[in-house]
């Protein structure tokens, strides 16, 4: 009986271990990749498009090392209103500046943004805003810059939520960064956002390593301190604007191949999301449209949506997107969950 | 007996099972990951880099995303002479840009490049080249380019082995990118080749794909053809000249982190040899001296070794080697094997 009672144990452990197996597979299947989307025509195109080009059976099956996806930062990953954080960044460090040069705080534009007055900041020309960025983003070494912006991004908070920056991801875009990671996707930030400056927080903010960071390029200049020490100095040479056709531009330079997913929110993305769309086999293009003034912002023109001095989309990029085949993710019908500090 | 004989079988197999397991453990340990080396300074250097700073136990231990290596191309991981593959390619292409141009066959330097003449073509001054690398490597779509460099690549053989470029690199190199990547290295291509000219065949050749080459950067400009589907144009405007200090500034750009291990073999790598090294922690800097004429070239003029029109490699070079702790590997004295395809 001995002998009998221990093949019959075996065999219900071994069950159980079938059972147990099954029942993680099943769970594995089921759980929600996405769950604070709602079923939709968004989250279909984003599942549907996982499953067909990483299923081996597929005849869109792309090979792991070709799976690329790039994403915009301000508006699409995180809230860039009333102002994109690098710009708040800018206005904070000529304080800094002006303590390093007295001579500058008597000078336009830079007494303006010292004088505090929103509305005369607001209303600077793109030159002005350009000498400002200049100024506080280049002619420091990149140590010296990255511990700069690190010290900022750890206290500075967002005006209306009053939470720091990095708590102001989209959870929904971040999931949607975990489910494409989870399938053999390789994630870039596409954005016209300075390519240093984001890598400063990036990692932090949304597991995107530095080398997986696109952005608007400035030159630098590789020289030695007084003691022989080799460092880089950030200079004020544009290399690459990487907005518009710049973002395409961006990609080839930094990663040499077409994505087969884009995500953007604005007209300086269309161009990422055309290239994108023009490869063969199944491409996903995607626009974020901000329609929830509740839990959010609102802003458009397109579908009639109030016009932003910050953050825009057109309602000529909606019709493109529609007929491009594009698909365009509304905040307040798609996502259930804007923010990960929600209930 | 039964039980009793049983239990002596299982033992004894649970024996061999031990010993089978720990005879694998001690085959894995014993295997030498870097067979086509001598047993020497070289070779330890780069044993004990990799032991140091992926042994989590060490002080030197470097978490795995920070684990960067990069190498210089032609003539550390390639044989460089005669000439550069890449200009080797340029002027194939003026055969090709005649057909297109018919006016230039008469107009120098392309019409000293279709003579064949070698002596004359390597009396061509630098602003010639230029004109040839700028003529034959930009003016078409990156998709163009891919297609003749590819198509190139597939045919083209080094005059003196009579055998494809792809066959001539270096057999120990391999071994260490192979070493590296088994111990979680990111491997960066950084050279004064054209960015795109080397991603076309370095995922066949080396296993890199085209977002790690760092290397000499033209711009494009995004446009659309005739059916309005979006293309990339290689646009005659560097951006970035990967060579000396270019060498860091180009991986600050790409990469955004500093390496931990270079190798370089001329003047060309000493900033990006420089820079690694000046990183807190271990920092491994090679330089590869081409000393051995029977079974490659030899060029100096360090130590006495003839100086050459393409490749150099300066007294100074070795000087600054050997007092910065940068190991220098003696081709003929460090590699046991050359090249693959040798007995």
């Amino acid at each position: 009986m001995k002998t009998a009672r221990t093949q019959h144990l075996l065999a219900a452990a071994a069950l159980v271990g079938v059972v147990a197996f099954t029942f993680n597979i099943a769970c594995a299947q089921a759980a929600d990749p996405l769950p604070s989307w709602n079923d939709g025509p968004a989250k279909s195109a984003i599942m549907n498009f996982v499953k067909v080009t990483t299923d081996a059976a597929s005849p869109q099956f792309v090979p792991p090392a070709e799976r690329i996806a790039t994403f915009d930062q301000d508006g699409t990953l995180w809230v860039e209103q009333p102002m994109y954080s690098q710009v708040m960044y800018c206005f904070h460090r000529v304080g800094a500046l002006v303590k390093e040069k007295p001579e500058l705080k008597d000078v336009e534009p830079f007494k303006t943004v010292l004088s505090g007055d929103r509305e005369a900041i607001a209303k600077l020309p793109m030159a002005d805003l350009e000498k400002i960025l200049m100024a506080t983003l280049t002619g420091m070494s990149t140590d010296q810059f990255q511990a700069e912006v690190k010290q900022w991004f750890a206290e500075a908070k967002n005006p209306r939520w009053n939470k720091p920056y990095n708590e102001l991801t989209y959870q929904p875009m971040q999931e949607v960064l975990t489910y494409l990671r989870a399938n053999g996707y390789k994630i870039y930030i596409c954005t016209g956002g300075g390519q240093d400056f984001v890598r400063v927080y990036a990692e932090q903010t949304y597991g995107i390593p530095p080398e997986q960071i696109v952005g608007t390029m400035g030159g630098t200049t590789y020289g030695y301190d007084k003691d022989g020490k080799p460092f880089l100095t950030k200079d004020p040479k544009l290399l690459l604007n990487d907005n518009n056709g710049g973002k395409p531009e961006g990609i080839h330079l930094m990663i040499g191949r077409r994505p087969h997913a884009a995500f953007g929110n604005s007209p300086g993305d269309q161009q990422m999301l055309e290239y994108t769309k023009a490869g063969d086999g199944a491409r996903l293009s995607m626009l974020v449209l901000h329609d929830d003034a509740k839990r959010e912002y609102a802003y458009g023109p397109a579908q009639g949506l109030p016009d932003t001095k910050v953050g825009t989309f057109p309602q000529a990029l909606y019709d493109k997107a529609k007929k491009e085949g594009w698909t365009v993710i509304s905040m307040k019908n798609d996502w259930k969950k804007m923010f990960a500090f929600e209930e």
